[in-house]
């Protein structure tokens, strides 16, 4: 008897890769860019720069909570990996601005879906949380009572 | 003359928010979430579990360079955020399984698309990395020739 042949594989991307236990091996440089894009600002500045170019007080405004020195290094970090432009105007007092590449739009996106998404989910998310917390303290009077 | 109208707004994610400066607070919940799944070890847990259901010791192999103590945290994080199923055994010794949850298929959906760019384009991010060495390179050497 024939058996159907499985659908041609899609090209083989890192979770793939990962789950044959290659990308999980500490030395892939892949996850060091992940790091940086998935940095706790470095998702921030991704979906900042996708409304456009900023300068960067514009971004730390934005940005909130960010230090002047981590928001520096967090865009030599994208910059580092072709993800934004940094162009500097040769003014008094200096003016700089960043942008998205075309790369930094497509990981940018990548990023932003994943931010819509916690964004559109959250109260699933507290709820969720809400029921743990519920359930542990019922399972401790449980204890208490038995 | 009659202007046609936009089309129909979709619901406002994360990423609009935060364009609009209400996300980019840091006291937003969902910046939290955010944390959790975009974590250094999170990101890999979550692409793990995306293929069924494992337990701490496969998980820990799977995922290497995470320590016991991160692996813990990291699964507690995402347990309480209701992406990640905790079943334990009454068996000696203990076992312990991890499954995610219906949510937790949905964050990890993102994330894993995410990762997949990344390890795809991983060869343009070091292409961009090299060139960025050598014009930086060039440019001290332009200095000091002139």
């Amino acid at each position: 008897m024939d058996r159907d042949l499985p659908p041609a594989e899609p090209a083989r991307g890192l979770s793939t890769r990962m789950r044959r236990g290659e990308l999980f091996s500490a030395d892939c440089p892949s996850r060091e860019v992940l790091q940086h894009v998935t940095s706790r600002w470095g998702v921030l500045v991704l979906v900042a720069l996708m409304d456009g170019t900023h300068r960067f007080s514009d971004l730390r405004r934005k940005v909130a909570g960010v230090s002047e020195k981590m928001l520096a290094q967090t865009l030599k970090w994208l910059e580092s990996d072709g993800f934004v432009h940094r162009k500097a105007y040769a003014t008094v007092p200096p003016h700089v601005e960043y942008t998205l590449t075309s790369l930094g739009v497509e990981v940018g996106q990548r990023v932003e879906s994943l931010a819509d998404w916690i964004e559109g989910n959250l109260p699933k998310v507290m709820s969720a949380r809400r029921s743990r917390a519920l359930a542990a303290e019922k399972t401790r009077h449980g204890r208490q009572a038995g």
